[in-house]
């Protein structure tokens, strides 16, 4: 049913002015909701928003939504369906850095979303702190970027030596990539947020679309 | 055996004076009981009870319980199953309310518990913070509701944002849904316990429940 | 001795050619260091930059240092202290809100040093989630911010419900004010962590600088 | 400066219309204020209530702010001030149990908060679980409550015991009193948490004020 | 090979001497150890002792190693396998108490342990604190008993009540019984550190066996 | 006002039938209560009791209440304070040993507990595991014990050593001496809960009298 | 495609210049990997190293690497594959002691990882501070060693007892073997971390690679 | 009392035969130890070594020593006095770097045991991550060590950095230098145990001493 400003399927209600008010649609975040849910409410959200993002979808339950919306499509390594039509690429370059190659699928959920929103996206994976001179390498990348992501577990302390080479703001994303007093991603949390470089803010462990969404916010 | 108030099972020993001395009969908790133990509760209890419930009870325990109790009901999204008479619902409305759609098991077993119960119930499910004009809709039911349950994972914000409102008890269901830094729940437990709106009391994680129980002692 | 981009003090290396490849000159943390030690770094700074901070400076320390740099200012909320030429206020509005008035000195931290490196500011302060349609009042500053910075203590649930109305970058500074199961902001810090409203990052509790730090950059 | 229900002093916005919406008025939290703040705050606020609760004031705080306000009354153990007319003692009983002796300022805050808002209140003090036969002997107490309040720090464990005796809502208040692995009132926290005694709800460590306050909206 | 004191099988050094010195035999803790490993120690040990424990022995293990030496016996609650000859029950009573049914597995682990060396056993079930007058009834039991074990989950306060109503030594069994915030065990394991009934010491989560260590060694 | 088995003082219940029940009379927790509760308390007490004790009484609180009982003894180290008969060294031997010089107070607190309710006590102090040879020489105080209480800071591991080498029951107690990633006590806590030597329970941080009370218990 | 000091592979940049640098070639981490890019990466980097490594390798996962490598080599219990030509065993003796037989697959990690370096190795399993005195019969060993590695779980005390024997560094591995308050090895870390016994130094729970790596750096 | 291999002096047993088996003479760690202790330990430890370190010794407990030892020597930052005879520079380099100035007081407590036992030190202070361009110019002095030390607090990246660039074994040591989510140095701990570099070894929070005498050991 549709009311002011939002549509109730009883068991979600769907915000279909979200893209009015903040620019960007709402996202389904398909964990813990059920296939006939998923379905339920792609069906209906269709009729209201020309671009439709799924997160956190497992592959066997794209395949399922695939079978009754063909046009849905799916990027594997981010976990992200969309539906619809993306935006075209007119925004400037974000730079989306990971530490390890670990580290690539909360990666890829930002570089996807960030490119389905129109954005420009740049990649370098895997250059971790233990031999920080590959980072070197790619000073063009640094200098073009607007806004920059780094995608780190362990010790997370790749963010602070990107943000002490560059004047753009950094989003930090802790993974859970590591093991024993790393504390499922908290170890690499507590690393970025005590950061001694100022310029870095964090988003949750393994966040790769909340980073996007913040670097999308930023790149206007 | 009968004893003074209690059954003695040797594994149990069950409080059959409950529903005199408390008002409700004592609810079993299926979760780390055995099949065989679970029967022999349920069967020993009716002799002593008109109503009895039965909480955390998983889908194939309960098709194993049916076949020797086929008067027994279950709830699916509950995992409540209960025997016998329900009371009428002759009590004023309580007010479930979710953030999100994956919060609507637990939110479930509190309005299960309290329509069996006796008590009246609305439910309000999928108004999350990132949409809060959402909210605003149902004012009615906020507005006619004796008790508030508030069921939310994340940032467990809900639980504020509804007590501003309304100038009746809330009791907050903390979740376990969200991931990385929310810790099985306790990101939303300590937000709920340091709201900055008095008139928030809290249960544990994920203890419907315990928030349905509550809910219907205040609602006399 | 002036080296390669530094000036070595022995118990310090100065950076100073942080503004040239950050936009902003090194800032001087203040806590844990000296007197002699803070004295000796503004002076020989001075000589390497137009423009110095330091931050976290407690009023005492300030009366010291002031007796021998007497053009030292000092803004006691927000316990920096500059020397110098502020940049002009060129660049767009930062809104920095509160949930409370004991959040005011971390906001102030961020806010002096905004006002400082050239951004316009305006301040919202004390519309905490208690009483959230005193932030409906305000809708015009929110508006016409190019960035927000909330900081708030307690469940932090302040920084879900801004964002959820805005479409600009948001930094959330969690701060220690609470109390109990508050663990000096860890609850404040994982409610923003988990906000369920994207677009939504996080700095270190207390950290106003750090956030003003981030909005500076994003404010070009 | 007056706006739409709620009063600006920039340091602080008063939510003049707290009482009309949630039955209370807005109560004054002092810690983190400064004497000039409170004194500005409790002067504008008299003029829109006729009742003012301020809450953690220490006792040279209050001593300040009494000189300016001579009909200001003070509690010392509940650590309240309070200006105006309370209201009539028309409501049922409120029953405030401490397990210990040191927990008694906890529970003042509850009940004195209560007696002002109109609710009569019982006090049973220092009957902890180590000697719980103690407990018996108030069994008419406990009878003739509407809600009761337990207060305790150790392992909390009065709570569940008082809540297997009732038949009313039992609110629990975890205290900071303890040592070692209670961690300021965790061990308390978490105890109550689990209470195996359904109808128990918890607030925040030494949150008092927070059970009274909820105590006051169920006992209508 | 054997030498001074133990037997080296070079995985493994099993100190054949343990008896003497601390007057029960070495017990073979089973978790982590590959059914190889097992069965090596346990033959090798057969001769030097006429005793042997094998503790927390998942079933499938059991009946492997069954195969090799018939005459192993197993206590499928307890999960202990023992192989020679237990001791006389010569030793006074030892009561093991449990809260909830669910910690009953843990209950026996001390219960067999306590019986194979020589200790009477009684025990009592299922007496949790939500009905504590359940445990009124044994007060024969608990008169009689030279050691008291008491395992429990949840809030753990089973342990404060029952240590309050004794003069002997109490050893706290906290066990992973719970959810939520009991952190598997942690809860249950605070609240007994902190009890405010002296006469209790704890034990680790789950640790069954160790409390009927220590129990054994008191009841001398 | 006498009640039956206790006395009530209002902010204070007496336990006046707890040597009885328990065979130590009730011991007066002094932390958290003002010198006039301690006061009224050993007055009221001193009629129902022959022996009082009070723990953790600060050596300024001692001064304060020795004037108006002169004949109060005080022990500084273990900041226990006592007033009437102390029971004669009837019973075996309790051993106290200490990991370091700084555990001495903790320790104390134990020992003159016990010697105060007949126990003889013997003393090994700072002979932490750095030089674990040490405790080869007090062989025979080990061999006569009838009781050990370990008292250890740092990482506690003196516990899992003594306990490996006696035969009879040992209660450690962690202490908060240590720094860093020591927690205040947390380390040696979890050292010691998980000592691989069975016959280890634990006591709280820094609770010498706790660990006196339970070897007072065994030691019959 | 190769770059300056290292090989670019998009997903991984390997560093083909670490032997030079630090003296010991990239070591490939499994964990996280697909299996085509560990045999992606294997098959690049055999053409710029004579020595490869891979750990944390599951048995399956080396099973489908070993088809196209038939010259790969896989150690079972420390997970560890290598191909190429392992160093000669022309630097001294590492000691690696284990408490326990459940610590042996992270000690042969370490223990893999330096012979295949060049260093000698000697092992001794399972000589837990249970029966400390099983330690004594390998003086030798212990008098021989340049460095030892210490393996334990539970408390991890062995680290304590060992270094205080020796005067050569010792490194400290905390393992995941326990339950309980042990909480997955982080009892046994902070019981390494707070040795009384100077000279020890620690590296992450079950981080048997990092200990012989640090040992390997030491013993030239 | 001389016994065999320790002095006994009832509160304290000096091992002094520490030096024989490991090399170096006991340290006596002050705090936590009275005056009088102190004065007692150093005077009698003088008869049986050459060379006393008493570390963690304030400024006016050195001054009180100081009066009856004059010849006691003292550094202030490093916390550490010494009476006796030095030993004479003859090891090799070990190089201590700080990430910050608020560093130094603990490195210093590293440098200036390494140089009275007879290592050389060289000292780079002030070269954060946040400008690690720094470092470059420190190049020889990198290459010319034989240990690094790394002093950090914030996130202890440093470590990880120095570690990748270097060929020798690398003590990190955390300090709690930081603030809000730092938790004292935690985070700083879990930086560098988690670091991605292998050869890196941790020791406890600002134990710059146990990180030099694990050089002093290496250094050989």
């Amino acid at each position: 049913m549709k009311r002011k400003g939002f549509l109730d399927l009883g068991f979600a209600k769907l915000d279909i002015e979200r893209e009015k008010r903040r620019g960007v649609p709402e996202i389904i975040y398909a964990s813990g909701k059920t296939a006939p849910q998923l379905k339920k409410i792609v069906k209906e959200f269709r009729n209201h928003s020309d671009l439709i993002f799924v997160s956190r979808l497992q592959y066997p339950q794209y395949k399922t939504l695939k079978k009754e919306m063909p046009s849905l499509k799916y990027f594997r390594q981010a976990k992200i369906a969309f539906w619809g039509r993306p935006r075209r690429p007119e925004k400037g370059n974000v730079l989306v850095i990971t530490a390890g190659t670990s580290d690539i699928g909360v990666a890829e959920e930002a570089a996807v979303f960030l490119e389905l929103t129109g954005n420009k996206v740049e990649r370098i994976y895997d250059v971790g702190v233990a031999g920080v001179h590959r980072l070197e390498f790619f000073k063009e990348k640094l200098a073009k970027a607007k806004v920059i992501i780094v995608v780190a577990g362990m010790e997370g302390a790749l963010a602070s030596i990107v943000s002490g080479l560059t004047a753009v703001p950094l989003i930090g994303v802790p993974t859970s990539v590591g093991y024993g007093a790393h504390f499922k991603g908290m170890a690499a949390l507590l690393g970025m947020m005590n950061s001694c470089s100022p310029g870095v803010s964090v988003v949750n462990i393994d966040n790769g679309l909340g980073a996007g969404y913040v670097a999308h916010l930023i790149n206007k």
